[in-house]
């Protein structure tokens, strides 16, 4: 597993009046730091997706658990990897660490979709193209999608 | 000119570690207004774009004053109205009352967009619909685009 | 358990470029309903941690499940109750529904706390008063704190 | 006048129906890029705050003119410095741009405000203390406070 290292500053306006981390804020940062994670194939999401025909990869299900609250000013650290490959789903686990302390934990499963072949304007899942997989998978980061 | 009138409750999550409303959400709401206004005319603003072919109402510029600051689980009522329309231009004034105190006030001046007729993923400024002047102009709320 | 119901409207800046909802939304929803369902004790969130010293309820875990998508301009209700009570801690259920459909279905697992005996600047988690549980465990929402 | 850059990303998260920077985001990243501009005195803002008694700088009004839309994916450097320094009130001035050309350029008047002597939970504005207005005047960035 490819583990994405992502830096955030915690910022003043990603806090609540008890000034410390808005907790819908860390599901922004998860989101962030999955599209992070997919540029580590060579691509970005972006390009990922011109290239395969996909229109996106909107989430099925998601989790947090909360450990250390942080407060704006401070420094946080996002790692992600994909820990689990379905056919068309991906489970996406992040971890950010403070002061490499564990201060949330959560996980993102997402589909991979493509444009209905049929329907206009409805979407439908799809395999996840095995170069992205590969990529993600390889815990050395040195599998690239060439293009 | 039409003034719409809508109900906002401030809410935890937009206040920031001082306790007061992190003012980027100011606009959110005066873009949320906007919308609710166009809908006066008697058509959502999809509606309207659907039959007029808009593509959006893209911000040219924006202010802003800030009076009295608000706290979580207050109450605010926006009331926003067309001050200025151009040939494809027009300019939104919202003004944020507390219990009928003025605390913030502010303009969005907005361009009426449709894809560009040749160059594809483009867009280009177009003259605002008639009807849809017309009913936001009416004080009265009393002129409606009928379909 | 006391179900509230929370009237949403999805604006143009609650989605992503997909025109769906981006999902940290949700949870800013989320939020916002749990605070909405305590003031149906009759107090309002400000006024319980006032009267009974809390400075917050902060989360200890979430989860959601997303089922349908939800675009700008589209109608939800967000069904809330407090679904399991804990010593100190409660799990908050909530339901999101689009004309009558489940579209999103979570959890906030959260303390009550109230500021360290002792230690300046910190919290303790505490027993979660009577009346609360009272108020949000009826049913009918009828029982009310009386101050 | 010292210019502070901050790099900035454009998340998927940031943009709105139309694949473009929701509005209401530039003055997150405005607010944020004020206090990087503050750390630049050799202080962070909250370590700032606590050394001059301050409680925060809050707005009293804004602007910001709209030139380049731009997308997911791309990459955004935001240049601020303030560019008029009055008695208890100042200026912040962002320019953000995107490969070398001006895409979004605003204004942030603020007041430097520390807490009510005699009134409980109100604020005042204060006299900027001189050794911030020295460092933020100093282009070249060497004058520092120092603790």
């Amino acid at each position: 597993m490819l583990i994405n290292r992502h830096n955030l500053r915690v910022e003043w306006g990603d806090c609540d009046a008890a000034g410390i981390v808005f907790y819908p804020r860390y599901f922004a940062w998860f989101d962030a730091s999955t599209f992070h994670l997919f540029a580590r194939t060579g691509l970005s999401m972006r390009a990922l997706w011109e290239r395969y025909g996909s229109v996106g990869t909107p989430l099925v299900d998601v989790s947090a658990r909360f450990l250390i609250p942080s407060r704006w000013g401070e420094d946080l650290v996002c790692e992600s990897g994909v820990s689990e490959w379905g056919q068309s789903s991906f489970t996406v686990q992040h971890r950010l660490l403070k002061e490499g302390k564990l201060a949330v934990e959560g996980t993102e499963k997402r589909v991979w979709v493509v444009p209905h072949p049929t329907e206009k304007g409805r979407i439908k899942s799809a395999p996840i193209p095995h170069e992205i997989v590969a990529a993600l998978s390889d815990a050395s980061g040195a599998t690239k999608i060439v293009t």
